[in-house]
């Protein structure tokens, strides 16, 4: 159950109306790397959690409910930005105000560029932000990732984090308005710091390489292939020595299209630079199965079900 | 500000795991008339209310912040209808369980059935509950409606409500699960509260027919063209007497094409059936212009602009 | 069936080419609100309507047929003022008349920021209408509101033209032109038309509240959350004194976390400020159910199945 | 302008329910190659062409207008093949009839799997049709091509019919009802007619190859790059021998790699195997521009503009 | 399998930087009618080709990964026509150089479009290429259309390729640089190689009008109806003499309100202007079903399966 | 450039046709975290690297063409699942081949289930894969991250490998075909390779965290807000203790409302729990600027431009 409190998070101001920056900043409320899109990652992700991992759980409904509290903060910013034009719109006679405006230097700048930028800020949505991304893109469902395993899913959200930090990064370079700066500063800034609790949330659950519960096949997990020519092939810590969790020795294919053959379409190839086997794989893949199904198991099999704790108190 | 309490707003339970259903429940979770879309709007609405509405805007960030709490009630059933398969999944032996199962008659049917009806659930999801509506597709932020204007936004959310009722009425037909139904009771009889809410709001704003400034060309807010033609062409309140709102008496255009070319497309129409002319219309234009325009600027217009209340106390 | 008669229902004209303006008007050809949707809204529900409701069918079926003239309208509009543009594009020897216009003053500045706004109307359409919405999203077919059953799809469209309406009075505010302002002027006038008639026809529907069949929980309907809390929490006709429609009482949930816990998720809540219980539901929802379903039944169950009158004549 | 009349074009029928057969043929309801698709790109198409080609503009809208017919058509059978939900839905009592059926072995296998088949027939659109394909995904504009070009759209018009004509041929696999098929065998014939149409009207236009205006630089018009490599290599009509329409001689260029780094990256590509040259292009294209771009302005160039005839009359 | 070469097939050079022309060169990257369009759609279809028709196969191949060579030269010139942004943005201190730019007129300009016009390359992409149109919308995979029959997929194929010709056409229209000018070229004389290989191949099966295996019914191919009306309505090679393919009188049915009438529906028409007969079209339906059913099957029925030639050599 | 040989990376084999095992593999071909999603990723992120990171720009092509290589694997197999549709298609006669089937039970269901669950299988693609994922829906360019920054792109690309590992795994739990099974662990164990891969070039870039330039505001990178309240708030490495990358001590808000209100919106916040400074982050940022931008910058401002390595030899 959520609550809100009309204040926000952080007191978000700005110096001045600036309809193009507001455009920008659709970005971080209906685009893919935004503040819905991380809330509705980890809320949704937070369902698997809730009775199995009540602790994850707990680290993605307060994250979840803070990037909600974000996206507060950035709508509002937008609505600040855009301040004048739903005025504006409601003067409705024969000579009309706007286009009054559009005859006089200053103001008229902002107003063109914005109603032909983003024609919808003036012919839809009337002066408020929208759901979309700085370009008029419907924000999407499918910007969401969750796959009902925590290995995978922290692992999302920390390059979810990284991606919106570098878009705040980018927004702040078109701006001087040091109020508005200092709400994208914050904003960049708590990406960093959520990047830093999902890396440790992932280092707390062993093993987490490879994701989930099935280990690599041992004959393809250390092969490189050489697809892409020209002057020169680059070697490095990708494609010689040991690779960085499982340490098994990188083996390169030079020549795809001759091993590919010779191989048979890779089904005659043999397991090199690494101890690993079939028979090891399945040992390690039964203990996860059991530890993992087990825990899962055992936090959900009960009949009715109840989704809240028992008392309610 | 967001916050939020663990225990959900109504104690949502379910007898036993139904994927089925789960499917179907999608709709409320992800599709267009579900709870995300009715969070989405009401909190996008609220930006441009904020300074000029404060008790507008006070109903629809209380109204917002429910529907988020029905989100999460609808995520919550859907993540216990689903109740088994995230666990099963992990299950990775050689003959795997689920495969097994894949064998015998009961659950079989509820798995084939599940992932091949929505194989994302298996697939993808890994046995919770994905952004979409119960066909698949992505939410999107074109599903919201926000205009900035009360008079326009508020007729959005009851026609909104009024589709969310009809659903959860049409989903009831498809269990006999005396919990889940309880919980599905509460969902819709919740649209109902709250299209009393808006319904009510939207009378305490006056005049709000037309919605927002500008009134009709009195020459064709009456005219009623009969442009589908068979057996019979129906006369009902809609085309004869007068309208509901303006009192104007209809005028019913029996012949269109005929009409269209003697009028020379229109142009030679002659005001009929009001009282309504040009110059009343400005009147009420200038005077709506100037309130509604007023009641906005004198809210917004101050420099440097902040959100928050001013004394966070 | 439909017939097409090449002369528009409105004599449209515009005395200018103007494509920044033309970028606009897309907003009514390709967008949520536009022509296409009122068309495709109107046209669908008539499906489920045309036998057990013939008079709302003759009425969704005119004004689905109007919209689709306006459809023309709008687009008829937009190809005039990109005036210009197909015939241009075709010259393309050496130093193009384009580039060679990018040199000059006054055009350029029309085709500099047509061609940088709207990049499609010179690369991809040629100088034509898209169907998108004035950003370059294409139209989608979930813009469509459809539920068979008139209680709600009549509100879809009551709110729905009232979107539509206050769309073309933002987009009058940014021309000049008396002869598309005149155009303007007629869309947006008849959405207010249109608005009238939908309200009309839902008025002639009794009970309407709740739409469709099933009546709210007694316990639920009446109940107002104050989730959202500041300086001031506001009173008004939508959480005190008696609701609009069904006349009972509100109920205002000062502090809903204390009271949701107190009710052990609501499962506890008792009825207050209404005489509605859930023995007087069952009698309205059996008589609902018997009438509107019988209504549909008789219109419908004859096999085999013709959707045309008997005769053609 | 449009008219509606309610007899359907085809006397469509259906000799019993079918709401398998109804999600199937979603497929040219709200589909990529379906009715709505073909209507709207003929429709939008004809803007470009109304003043310069008034022949190809009337053969457009012949058939736009045919095809909006044939939507009303797929609609019809759609909602007769759906007989029954609506009048069910409405049901509502305790112990619904719905769940009935359940119970019982015949219409509960129609009713189960359309619920979770197009679970959206049950809980959305409540037994009517939707602007989705037949696996659910909404209608969208960019199915629609217009290059506002008469040699490029009628080709993409030719595509599309014969991608519609396939559809149907598929569908009418999967039914034995004999007045379904024959509505079926109507649609997909309307195709052949259609595609006969739009390769006449492509031929009437002299010359079309290249589409558009510029003519292919000479160097690179007849080359083939044998890109893909195995046992065999195949040759044919379209890489040896004289081409189709220019009837250049090809140039098989057995081994991109090597062929790339001779000519540097193909600038040193000389012209072979044809008469063409720069100075020939060029004459032609100058011809060309000419002759189109003087069709289309003579036809455009008067302001202000009326997109009506005259008189109306 | 593919392997990669780095330098292009094309040796793309750009005179400058040109931000504007990166936009609009979006449209051949990531639009409906660009390079990863065309790429797809001829992957896509040619898996169904592969056993049966292995000429057809390889055709299909060898223009697939030309196109991806040429979504790789696309997407190359426009990271050199935004060169400068990427470096620009890490410049990141106080009195940013951004900013700095933005206050000299030269480079200002050029930046403030881009950031507006597309603000993705900017805040989001960071100065390079993203998978959308010229307008911002993300590429779509419902704009390959692949039918598994090659007489409709060629003509796919044909028409594609004749809107991606006249995109390269209108683009050229919009820069004078000499080498970017030269690279447009080489890509747009591409596309109508490709024309006359795909209409080669087309050419190469027969019949395949109509396309696939069933024919029109003989009562209705050759109808015209007149159903857009004016001051005059055209008569011209697609409403009477011959139709090009089946060679049959059109029959023009001047008031097509009266036939459907009297022909109930077009139910009693009877054929006219044509020699086929159902008998005839049955016989021809025949041969055709067990020539091209057999093709498909002779090659693909062996189980179990393998795609790739027996011996890897 | 590309080049195909026409025999698969892996040698790709299927027991049997399996079109419900086709359905499920869509979601690798054509969804959210399948091969053309890792293919266009990395292929995009490809173009900022190439100049001023080669190497990285090597590894990032190797793996994008082995993407594609894969993409053509998956095609493969499920263009062999879905055998035998194909060819029953094109087999017309009165009384079809395919309704024949129908009436038998082995194959039937099959098809039944295949028609009514991924319907475009049947009537649109005819038999072969469409680039949608498992449920239909499209491919999206907006599955494609790309940031033009390596510290943020290597981390999107571990991530996104990560999901299409556990949709490998979690497919692998629904066949039993030893030849398939072997296909898919193939596919499954290369996203682990390639991790590996994106792993150790993200750790060959020295600092790498934060991503990009930019330094959290050292009054808000080691906050955490407890946001989410029930009757346990969990505590973890993620918010007690040192942070794992930039080791500064976690500050708990347990009462984040106070907190808010004490600290008048964060903006009275001050430093705690880390030696990081105003001061230190600009000189750590100062540095970082310029090595970065000098980076790119050396390797990319020479005009004219040139993509490929100047002797193409």
């Amino acid at each position: 159950m959520f609550y809100h409190v009309k204040d926000l998070q952080f007191n978000a101001r700005v110096s001045a109306p600036n309809p193009r920056f507001a455009t920008l900043l659709l970005e971080q409320f209906g685009g893919p790397n935004g503040e819905l899109k991380a809330c509705m990652q980890y809320f949704i992700q937070a369902f698997a959690a809730r009775k199995p991992y009540p602790d994850k759980y707990d680290l993605l409904m307060d994250i979840a409910t803070e990037e909600i509290s974000h996206l507060e903060i950035v709508g509002a910013t937008i609505q600040m930005l855009l301040n004048g034009i739903t005025g504006e719109l409601k003067e409705v006679e024969e000579k009309s105000q706007i286009m009054e405006l559009l005859g006089k230097q200053d103001k008229m700048d902002d107003l063109i560029h914005t109603a032909l930028i983003n024609p919808q800020f003036l012919v839809l949505s009337g002066g408020g932000p929208r759901l979309t991304d700085s370009q008029g893109v419907p924000w999407q469902g499918s910007y969401v990732n969750a796959n009902s395993d925590l290995t995978v899913d922290l692992r999302s959200n920390i390059a979810a984090e990284s991606r919106a930090k570098i878009v705040y990064e980018n927004l702040m370079q078109f701006t001087d308005d040091p109020l508005l700066k200092e709400t994208l500063g914050f904003l960049m800034t708590r990406e960093i710091a959520h990047m830093e609790m999902f890396e440790a949330a992932l280092a707390n659950i062993q093993p987490n390489m490879p994701p989930a519960i099935r280990q690599g096949d041992p004959r393809f997990t250390n092969l490189y292939f050489n697809l892409s020519n020209g002057k020169k092939s680059y070697r490095g810590l990708w494609n010689e020595g040991l690779s960085i969790n499982l340490k098994e020795e990188w083996q390169y294919i030079d020549d795809p299209v001759k091993y590919v053959k010779e191989t048979k379409g890779l089904t005659k190839t043999e397991i090199k630079g690494t101890d690993r086997t079939k028979d090891s794989n399945k040992k390690i893949e039964k203990k996860l199965s059991n530890t993992r199904s087990k825990e899962i198991k055992n936090a959900t099999n009960k009949v009715p079900m109840q989704w809240s704790e028992s008392s309610y108190s």
